[in-house]
């Protein structure tokens, strides 16, 4: 019974239902993917990781706290500044440099994180990544940390040997539309066997409330070689780039956006609106019908060229403005807002929602619409498939509200599998483990309730770990391809 | 612990949870209703079933695919067209006439109701109704094709002889308010004892935006047999056809309402509205609040005459509209919305909530609603009783999240029971199956932690598959007028 | 696995997951908190019940159901008319005064509080506080009626006694700005040992659509012993009613509010409403932005004096006019509201939700808030807290999904514990032990999913139980004062 004891393990049954036959199923489906390839089709880490053979990930602090909002929000909301976590300041003032102190602050508070999917992750990292064998506390920081920091020294914990270590089978980063994605051309000229592919993200260019939007127009410029002084222009470069990345090996696109509205403007309101923003003539209602119609004409542009449309909608981002002005965006101030996918996708539906050659995979945070919207909605559109539990709800109950909201109305088919999501590259085993062990324990609730066969939910499974991602984000198949 | 195997086969324990104690107790409540009678109080089978004796089903795709839309949205979902499916075009197109082609073709796609509400009826049809022994897939396509179309040509399974064979105590159709009610003049006259009910629905004469309006209130003139040319003799055609209707056995009326909003206006303005309405020109805000302003003077003519009022709100309608222009409405293009039920329902709840006389059922698929809207108000208001979860709710996961949201606050001797609400007739049972074995399942989950006695729940087992319906639409117990 | 037999008892593993596993560990931890001392930092039991020692509760129908609208809503919404409760009418009509007529009714209708918590309330009240040993129903009323009326009449169940009894550490009112607290200087006046303490609530004066406003202000002043003439002098009176009720023993304020709304008015707009109520000329808009502005003030304040800020949001008060003209507010008929706490709250957390001096614990009945907008929200900002499931959803369900919602993303450490939140006295224990065991058996689940180690969950059932409301509201802790 007991799960975590106070020699630091992970029980092997963790995640699955205490019933004894719900948990033999469970742990039946579980063996047929646990050891299956990662496919990580949409996340946040670094290119620039792999790129360079020899890159290292610094220090225990560098790796699992300084970058992690997860992990110092939680800290932040209860009273630890982030200065005293090391958290860069955008004027260069001081901040903690000392990792070993920000270890310690982290492990004096590690009880922070119970019963959350940051202590989960962090857990497995220690436990399974790091070989940790006793829990992170006030006693044990500074012994942790020498464990850590010895092993981020040694050449298996460089990123490209924990990749294949990870036994990933392909990494999707999220890159701007004006980059000129050196980092993936490194990769690719290395020779190294790892698949690490990009994603047109152009929200920098398409939102014309980003801070510098002019800068990014300027920067979309530079990497199409022309001037972008007219609508058409700008449409013409996001063509060009598009075309770049999937040469480039992107299979999808990635849109983040306020609010799941959408519009079509006719070419000369998009035109003005436009005009207007390159003379900074913006305003705020213009922004939001101008992203609302790029979403529809990158739909246009997907059908084109066949690349995966993503929308993350719903987020107020930068919801603390003294913290964004101290320490810039990301830093666990983001905070879902409620989505309306019926009157808000419309226009965009009404356009290409019939369209079984494209595919736009929704992901939301607001989970009033998963039974209510997202589930009908995608259980009828060709085009519509809904991606996992995002961010916030990238965790064991977060899993279940989705399976148990989604799945009977939409239908498993119309599901995109997972993602991870992650700028935190050593946390991503983690982070598939649990999508596993919670889909096998849903396949396996199931089936004890008599609602599916075992025979279908041990294939619903693998499906669930590898497939439907792979299949709707369009990457390849290895096994299909050597068959 | 094979729930479904190659022999096809339905657990005889599905639907409840695998701790032993509570699926022993799920089990006894639910032999004592597996067997009662099936109360229909709301759906949509088509009455001419009944009204010749020697009516037929046509082929298995006439019977399970063709006209229902809970299965054809699914393959549509993932691509196949309606066409292929033999889903009639508005415009006389080609479609598919080879129903063994169709019933291929949904074979081939049977995994995707793997663990939706619609794969569980069919199977339970196929397994049950038609006695099907091997799992429906592309190898067992026409086999299966072949043993239920035999069955289809035999006596037994004409729509009266499943009717019996279901034990359907009552089943109640839903028609228009101008509707002559011909098939239960039939049904009457032919002197079959089956029991089924019209229920006045007038949606298409009280929604000014019905497509067809003019002729809808020329056919309500028509079957009172006098004009209607002022509001005031369209209040008496509807008092007399409600009349009509409980002369022919109706105890309830239906509502089906994008919105749940309501609205007093004075009889000036209902007036003003009307005579536009009469001209052709209506405008938006004008339906909206005639619409909610009928929902009031329905309840007032309930008040007078008794029927049970329904109201089911929140859907968007054809939200495809180049697929609605192709092949019509009821197509898996409608989309639950949000409601107000707090705001939206307190003029009508202000004339006629503190009536215990009137009974106003309500329905919705906005979740949200259960426990902050629904539940309270019904808690309180002596008109209100909460209807079952509707259409994409009527599911396991559905019926869990209800009982969860709903009984705790409003109690529940505050809902009707249970609805099928499907014009699917040979689903009916499966569908009460699985609400009796939901219902049989949550009592028991509340037994073993000690929530209700075991005696008081074997009682409420009875209330939920029977009484609670018969009580809430009024329709006579035979036991009581045995007894 | 009979629960609650014809002897009536309480199941002791009430609440607790069938599964033997999860079961023998919640009732582990069950063990280490039941007979923790209960605090209850927020509720609304009338103080005067302790000033007087000698104070009776009258007869049983007094104290379980003419003052308890959880207890007539239910009977009322299904067609008992309040007048036959005895519930007072304000125009002092004709209601019933036989208390054993009004018991009688209650009786012949408690099975409609089958699974419901006010059910599981009264049962615990009857079979714990007052030894009924035989289940209330029509036949056994009036024998209950005379056991608990005969020891109504015994010192031992006197308020002071059962405080006594109950073991009571803490308990907190609900009290006007201008209330002088007249009762809590008895109690303190008296020697005798009881912890009551006032809480600060001066909503009837920030909210200008009180009935009697004016006259509240009068009352403020009158208190205070200065004219309030202007907004300056009415925030020096809130001022300086703050420094009284906290030398009274108060910890914290509390405002309830009908949305979650803030709002910085400039000192000018600010006076200029307030001047604009004082002459009677406010206009809902006025009184939004007013009661908006003044959420803003009293944090600012208790940034000053370090009282806790507690905002109970969202509930249409009052929702059935006729009941209300009738027979006055808190009758049942307040209906939850949804809620916008990421906008609404947005001017409010601007100023102050950066400061970690401050607390703010927040209460919603609008659930879609917990993991979308609360959740991220107290997981974000140091002063913010979030309070337990509150008024409908303080139940067993309740709890579960609060639990389910929140506690992966705020973590444990930003929730404030439980409080009972009510005026009904006797059932405090029944609601504590409610909580408890939730709490425990959702600890119990979280360990056997390995998902928190066995010895963590055992500390965090002691915070649950007491130690987290206790430092949020800031309440000594006993054991520290004698360690």
């Amino acid at each position: 019974m007991a799960e975590i004891s106070a020699s630091w393990t992970l029980s092997p049954d963790r995640l699955f239902d205490p019933d004894p036959a719900q948990r033999a199923l469970a742990r039946a489906f579980y063996e047929r993917v646990a050891r299956l390839p990662i496919v990580s089709p949409h996340g946040h880490v670094d290119p620039r990781l792999f790129a360079d053979p020899n890159a290292r990930f610094g220090s225990p602090a560098d790796l699992l706290i300084i970058p992690d909002h997860y992990v110092f929000r939680m800290l932040y909301s209860q009273g630890v500044p982030l200065e005293d976590l090391g958290v860069p300041r955008r004027d260069g003032g001081p901040v903690e440099t000392d990792h070993r102190r920000i270890w310690q602050r982290f492990a004096d508070s590690f009880h922070l994180f119970r019963g959350t999917p940051s202590g989960l992750w962090l857990q497995h990292e220690l436990i399974e990544v790091f070989g940790v064998r006793q829990p992170l506390n006030s006693r044990t920081a500074q012994a942790i940390y020498d464990q850590i920091d010895d092993a981020l020294h040694r050449p298996e914990f460089r990123p490209r040997a924990l990749f294949e270590r990870f036994n990933i089978e392909v990494l999707c980063t999220t890159d701007a539309a004006s980059d000129p994605l050196a980092a993936h051309q490194a990769i690719r000229a290395s020779g190294w066997g790892g698949q690490v592919r990009p994603t047109f993200r152009p929200d920098a260019v398409t939102n014309l409330l980003t801070a510098d939007w002019l800068s990014q127009i300027q920067a979309l410029a530079a990497a199409v070689g022309r001037d972008i002084s007219t609508y058409r222009e700008f449409l013409d470069a996001l063509r060009d780039r598009r075309a770049f990345f999937r040469r480039m090996g992107a299979t999808a696109t990635d849109h983040g956006v306020t609010e799941s509205y959408t519009e079509r403007l006719t070419p000369e309101e998009a035109a003005s609106i436009f005009d207007r923003a390159l003379r900074g003539r913006v305003e705020n209602d213009d922004a939001r019908r101008f992203t609302g119609h790029m979403l529809i004409e990158m739909a246009r542009m997907s059908l084109e060229d066949g690349l995966v449309m993503q929308i993350h909608a719903g987020v107020f981002r930068n919801h603390n403005p003294a913290l964004f002005a101290e320490f810039g965006p990301d830093k666990g101030a983001d905070i879902p807002l409620p989505c309306d996918f019926v009157r808000g996708l419309k226009p965009l539906l009404d356009e290409v929602g019939r369209e079984p050659r494209l595919t736009i995979i929704l992901f939301t945070m607001d989970e009033t619409t998963y039974a209510r919207e997202l589930a009908p909605l995608a259980g009828h559109y060709p085009a519509l498939r809904l991606g996992p539990p995002w961010w916030f709800h990238d965790s064991y109950n977060g899993m279940r509200r989705y399976f148990d909201q989604v799945l009977e109305t939409a239908g498993l088919y119309n599901t995109a599998g997972f993602n991870d999501d992650t700028r935190a590259f050593p946390s991503i085993p983690a982070r598939h483990d649990v999508w596993r062990r919670a889909s096998c324990n849903w396949l396996a609730d199931r089936v004890v309730r008599g609602l599916i066969a075992e025979e279908d939910a041990a294939e619903m499974a693998v499906e669930m770990a590898v497939g439907l991602a792979r299949r709707a984000y369009r990457l390849p198949d290895p096994a299909a391809a050597n068959g």
